[in-house]
């Protein structure tokens, strides 16, 4: 199996799992809470728990769908929550929560799905000291996706945010996540403590790096193919690695914070294509997630393994 | 060792713990997260975990400090969303976190909390299936709780909410997590289901009582005893038994929805008075308190037994 099928598979299973325990709310809030999850997305940490799970375990079929769930249910908390304090308006392609509903809604919503991702932890098929490890590693992963969020608020205040301090941003902001999908996926299926380490590690790194993909993104890729704005964290003057290499290279990109013409969000690329800050920038995604890559050499070899090692690159070559 | 004294005794050690665990806080979010903890409280939801644990416990003793820690801070975290939405700007003596901070500062806070929660529950000292139950009860808890709420809000754009609807209301968004609490006391203590299943029905009842209550102190108490503005639900025109009662005795409380002198309100309270209201809504409140103490007569006699039925008492009798 490919990696693109393996992906699409994942999807229609996850799919089917929020459908069933999410898609029949009749209520106000329940509706709220599924908004986001029935909008569809390309379901990425439940392939990465699943894959995980399957790569350490010992011949025995351990049903971590719930778990792979969770990851997905803490993912869709964080964007409501996100959405709200960014005044995003659309996600997926449909209006955000608060957008349809209000924020005290989607602050709700958010905790609804917050509450259920503990939940589906405790539902899978696993034995019970490796769910309590793994609602651990949850616990600590969303405390450190909020300060993640925190930090990268902060930094909108400041225009002198170091490569350093950007990356120590990401990693908990988007890296904490797909670690404890890797982490998680190998405590519930009962993998040793060293490829447990190697799978949180090797997701962290990954996670890093399509965190960088996902602002080069922002940044190149046309509305119709991404599914958001262009160009909006240069127009809010967002310090990505983007923004805060070129400034290290003496290229002002201040002058681009307001609303931009498709030709003008042109003319920035050049400049920056011209400089090597995209290169550059690319660069630092590339070395993470060989990073990430060399963690899980000790893995024994599998079809699984292999397919971690691919989904490392699918997330710096992906255009969307 | 009397109530009062056990309480008092249960505070300083809860206090204890959040001093070591969130007192040393030096960033913005984390101060943030402490913030209200750190303000005080009677801490009645940890009393009654621990008073739970002790009263089926079968001789060994058990840690659950922990998870009574956590059922604090996951009342932390709804205090701290809810004031976001109520738009509330003192609590507990203090301003509230949104207001020191800002929202998104304050939507982070809470979320800080809530992971934190679970991992506490992790850390208690009890078996792993017991965790595991634990942690799925408070998950549901939560999500209960994120119900009630929204009922709550919603019952604030109507004038025909039903005594009803105000108990099925209050049984999620305060009775839950009273019920969590000494439901996840028994069952981390080894507690049979049965006296679980007495505890967790005990907590909901006292726990819906705790609020009716809350809401006669919100009209009657002075604010230096209670701690927050006087009257604020007639103000707001808030849906509490009390408006339910007065509209279903033909009393209109509508007028009252502005800035009210004390002497306003205590011409309301003499009229709610005089109608039988007041005496009416304490009937229920006593009748909710009885109904939990009666489902705890099944747990074996002890001074932890007989203090639970003391804080059913206590309940209803508390002026702030």
């Amino acid at each position: 199996m490919d990696l693109t099928e393996y992906i699409e598979k994942t999807a229609l299973n996850v799919d089917k799992a929020i459908d069933r325990y999410f898609g029949a709310a009749c209520d106000d809030l329940g509706k709220a809470s599924a908004h986001l999850l029935l909008a569809g997305g390309k379901r990425l940490r439940p392939a990465v728990v699943l894959l995980a799970a399957d790569a350490v375990k010992k011949g025995s079929s351990i049903d971590v769908v719930p778990a792979a769930l969770a990851l997905e249910l803490t993912h869709s908390f964080t964007l409501i929550h996100d959405d709200i304090m960014d005044g995003d308006t659309v996600r997926r392609g449909v209006p955000t929560v608060h957008t349809v509903w209000d924020d005290s809604t989607a602050i709700l919503a958010g905790d609804v799905l917050y509450a259920s991702a503990f939940e589906f932890i405790c539902m899978s098929d696993a034995p019970d000291n490796a769910k309590v490890r793994a609602v651990s590693m949850l616990a600590r992963t969303c405390v450190e996706i909020c300060e993640g969020q925190h930090l990268d608020m902060s930094f909108e205040e400041r225009d002198d945010v170091s490569e350093g301090e950007y990356l120590a941003m990401v990693s908990k902001k988007t890296g904490a996540l797909y670690a404890a999908s890797a982490g998680i996926g190998a405590i519930l299926a009962g993998g040793n403590p060293s490829y447990v380490d190697a799978l949180y590690h090797y997701g962290q790194s990954i996670g890093m790096a399509f965190q960088i993909q996902d602002d080069i993104i922002d940044l190149v890729a046309s509305p119709e193919i991404s599914g958001k704005d262009r160009a909006s964290d240069l127009r809010e003057g967002k310090q990505t690695l983007i923004n805060i290499m070129a400034r290290e290279q003496g290229i002002d990109l201040s002058p681009y914070r307001c609303e931009l013409t498709d030709s003008e969000i042109d003319e920035v690329i050049e400049k920056l294509e011209r400089a090597g800050i995209i290169s550059a920038v690319k660069d630092v995604a590339r070395e993470l997630v060989l990073k990430g890559q060399r963690r899980i050499s000790i893995l024994p070899e599998s079809i699984e393994k292999a397919l971690l090692v691919e989904i490392g690159d699918f997330f710096i070559t992906r255009r969307f």
